[in-house]
């Protein structure tokens, strides 16, 4: 993986009906923003669409053209509801075929006398992608363009794109720094005082984020930047802050 | 609830920077999709954004346009980077104040000069919108036209999202019948006669659903529909193509 000292930025663009119905809850979101953050890749959109061509080729040509990368899970599997490789051959204007890279390797993976229509149909590929590698079951996902197509199934995804990321380019990492006031400090306590530490400090953004539990809210207070020692002087002021709310709280 | 003859469908719009870096991992877009899809509304796309006013006006105008209904979640606490409100004020173009029903339940749940800042900045709402009630920790969240903009925080999204759909009219319901070929049948096997069966019953829509573990694939094949009998249908057409499958696994 190289690196660039630019913002590089991406979009995760899920695929499948399984999702918007609820029935299957998404594991990939979540792992990808994080695996993807620590590359210095940074996800700034993301979004679910349904098994249908028009709403997957709308969706990726928005995103692709909006950020570095768009990663892709779901919908590269065998049957007749998996349309995502065609999806991604329609957005990008170009044919669609079994790709012989591909049609190699589940052939080696299935067996002679083994590559029934419904695997070679994971063998489709659009013309001048490159094949992501899946260590778990063979089927290729592919990289086009920008965009990095991967299957849906979580064990699978997570492989595919440790090798994908080995090829794309990172950017300056984001540096996280938590300040975690502890049960009874509610956010909205140090939301006038959070506010304020936060307008001083452009070169940092700070989140609050809140939780609800047993012991009534908590919330947790996190410092993001790309340089350390403003990430680290904006921390040194929420420290600082929460122990005067608490200082001012013993005492009233 | 009201229920109309017509499709009602929805969008969900998770507004937070904590779902874009991972830090934290959404539960409310599964719990949406389930509890609405019960309501019958069916929800037809997800976004995520950051915490920005642009993107969250963007977003919200693409997708209130489209469906009937959005659901947000997210922003609507008393921190500075709380600005779904506001983006919302902005994409109504409407004004936004200290709303007097919101004031009086936060003045009555906090106790009298309890009113911080911080927390009045929950009670400030969109002009015309009506309020949400929060039995969790009372600041309310709100509907304005077709979007019901509710807290990011579960078991608070939860008790709002049960107020709301009181309030709203939901369609016909979606059917779901599932059929599970069990452990060693993967959905290669089942592609090509899945895919006819699917092209046989447009009145339905069917998926096929694998996982992976310890036991190799599986898959589960999932037939929805709004009409009962074209449901049943299907499915006995599937459970019958299923044992076929087997039976010719089992002389082979």
């Amino acid at each position: 993986m190289t690196t660039s000292p630019e913002a590089v930025t991406a979009a995760i663009l899920v695929i499948g009906d399984e999702i918007l119905t609820g029935r299957t809850k998404d594991k990939n979101i979540g792992h990808i923003a994080e695996t993807a953050g620590a590359a210095g890749i940074d996800i700034r959109e993301v979004r679910v669409v349904p098994d249908e061509e028009p709403e997957i080729v709308a969706a990726v040509n928005a995103l692709r053209a909006r950020y570095t990368y768009v990663f892709s899970t779901g919908g590269i599997g065998p049957t007749h509801d998996d349309i995502t490789a065609d999806a991604m051959a329609r957005a990008f204007g170009v044919t669609i075929d079994h790709d012989p890279r591909a049609v190699a390797i589940l052939a080696a993976h299935y067996g002679e006398g083994q590559l029934t229509e419904g695997r070679l149909r994971m063998a489709r590929i659009p013309a001048g992608a490159d094949l992501v590698a899946n260590p778990v079951s063979a089927a290729p996902g592919f990289r086009i363009g920008n965009v990095i197509v991967m299957a849906g199934v979580p064990t699978i995804m997570q492989r595919m794109l440790d090798n994908a990321l080995q090829t794309l380019t990172g950017g300056a990492k984001t540096l996280t720094r938590t300040v975690s006031p502890g049960p009874g400090i509610g956010e909205s306590m140090l939301a006038a005082a959070l506010g304020a530490i936060a307008q001083a400090n452009p070169a940092v953004s700070i989140g609050s984020y809140p939780s609800f539990g047993p012991a009534g809210f908590q919330t947790q207070l996190v410092i993001r930047g790309k340089e350390e020692a403003a990430v680290a002087a904006a921390e040194a002021e929420v420290a600082a802050m929460v122990e005067r709310v608490k200082a001012s709280m013993n005492k009233a």
